[in-house]
């Protein structure tokens, strides 16, 4: 007795997420047959239609349904925050302290997980960096974020750019992404030039 | 700045999910979005509007593609094992220690989270008891499996079935479908009357 071929394939692409191991995406599974009504899995098929729709932003990497997200449309890009996902540049905006445009690296230098320089979104930052006036690191402040914030601090020595490193008002360890307003707001007032 | 009306629509589907909060579904949102290509959406668009078709067998609550499942179609309704899910219907078969039917109840009786006997699938369980030799209640080893058990001993107190429970191999407040085939098994050969 094996699950029905339409479960494995559900199956399959619920594991496809990061943290989603096969016993939750076999419970995740399940449930949609057992709990959910058709109009709740027509919704379901209908958000990821329209997601398939959404693009990157060709400067910052954000989510946008245009060639340009509204955020680099708007402001000078001057000023650019390297952040490591998209979740952080709603938390940052959140915090209503920042006026410059983002720089999204979708992921973080991490050489035990096979994640090298290559795999970021780091080639248009070196660019884009030629004409700016200041780079803000704003990386988690985990071994990783610190690995990555140094590794583009070296890269951009040559640039001009004031290179600066969001400050530790986060608790080291923790997640950019939970950190409340006021926090944030602190971190960003006390930013450094990376020695 | 807020999301995008496409992405908060794809965190509402995703945060039905029991044990999925408003967080999760954020970061699964968004995975979705900058991490997986079209060719991914499109297999789990598939698989969601292929589960669309499965239904629940009218006798067990077993999901099948036909209105009776396989089990029901092809064994004996003298011996009709209870349980809480539909994993664990796989779980039991796999210790290939069992040769009956087998009933669904979708949950167990849980007063405190509001879930009550009229929420499962209790009623078409009373009218098979009629014709059944044996009911063999393998809801968890946990408070709430116990409860649902009784109940059922209760209500099937006037029946001429008997009326058992999987014996305790299973460690107590553990999860069915994590036990291996063997403790199944024994479990299983245990079973006893309900005093």
């Amino acid at each position: 007795m094996k699950y029905l071929d339409e479960i494995n394939a559900l199956i399959e692409s619920l594991s496809k997420y990061q943290g989603v191991g096969p016993k939750t995406a076999e419970r995740l599974a399940i449930n949609t047959v057992t709990k959910w009504n058709n109009e709740e899995i027509d919704n379901f098929i209908n958000a990821l239609v329209d997601i398939k729709k959404l693009k990157r932003c060709k400067y910052c990497g954000n989510i946008t349904k245009d060639d340009v997200c509204e955020i680099c449309n708007s402001r000078s890009n001057k000023k650019i925050m390297v952040i490591e996902d998209v979740k952080d540049l709603f938390a940052i905006e959140k915090c209503e302290a920042y006026d410059g445009v983002y720089h999204i690296l979708d992921g973080v230098i991490n050489y035990q997980a096979g994640i090298t320089p290559l795999d970021l979104n780091l080639e248009p930052l070196f660019s884009r960096a030629k004409e700016a006036d200041e780079i803000i690191i704003a990386t988690n402040p985990s071994i990783e974020g610190e690995i990555t914030a140094q590794y583009i601090k070296e890269m951009l020595k040559d640039e001009k750019c004031n290179v600066t490193r969001i400050a530790y008002g986060l608790p080291v360890g923790g997640n950019l992404e939970y950190a409340d307003s006021k926090t944030l707001e602190k971190a960003l007032e006390g930013r450094r030039n990376i020695k």
